[in-house]
């Protein structure tokens, strides 16, 4: 079951001057600051709601992210559904014949577990699928 | 002040191929679908949390909408952020030079008040401030 939008991702060349409009302009609030290894990136995390916005800068220039910015240039790249069962949404979505990028979970931001469907069979939007520790 | 993400939009060319993945393979609930006839489209809205995700299809072919589906293909258009009060929002933004498309609030869905900030002035983002009519 989809719980809610975790979080929207948004790809950013430099943080500071991205917090400017995002923090400073319109005045959403910074909570931290986290490097994700696993996704080559330092993501800043503005709660809003029961979701966050997320700018995400790549730190290297081999990953989705780098390559989503060097060709396209800064903006949104994708939007988290946060599941309480990640296990059995994906078996799900294997059995309806859904393209994903991760066939099993990869570890997020604050040691959760993700995976991504393929744009290909979401109307062209990368969508992650989340669960976080708590379920 | 911002209270939320209030949606996401998705550009689909057709909505019942696109509810086949969103509603039927992903498990989201449809609450219903509305003629927006100021954003010549017809808009399904499926919420989630405190949000919605709304597969928004154009219904002409002049609307920016119409314009980006046919330029880009499917996809994310544009993010939504709920605030309580669009006219101080509006008059905080030009006050810090930030580029908008909407100088004066449109009329959105459901009746409620929209102005959309450029890209250009949100990391590429397309942002759509929101006020509702409960406020």
């Amino acid at each position: 079951m989809i719980k809610k939008i975790n979080h929207i991702a948004i790809i950013v060349p430099d943080l500071d001057s991205s917090l400017s409009f995002w923090r400073d302009t319109l005045g959403l609030t910074l909570t931290h600051t986290e490097e994700v290894k696993g996704q080559e990136s330092i993501v800043a995390f503005l709660p809003t709601g029961d979701s966050e916005v997320e700018l995400v800068k790549p730190t290297t220039e081999t990953s989705g992210a780098a390559r989503f910015l060097a060709k396209r240039g800064p903006g949104l790249h994708h939007i988290a559904l946060e599941v309480d069962d990640l296990d059995e949404m994906l078996m799900r979505l294997k059995e309806k014949g859904v393209r994903l990028i991760n066939e099993t979970p990869v570890v997020a931001a604050g040691g959760n577990r993700a995976a991504f469907i393929h744009p290909e069979s979401a109307n062209g939007v990368l969508v992650e699928l989340y669960e976080t520790k708590a379920g």
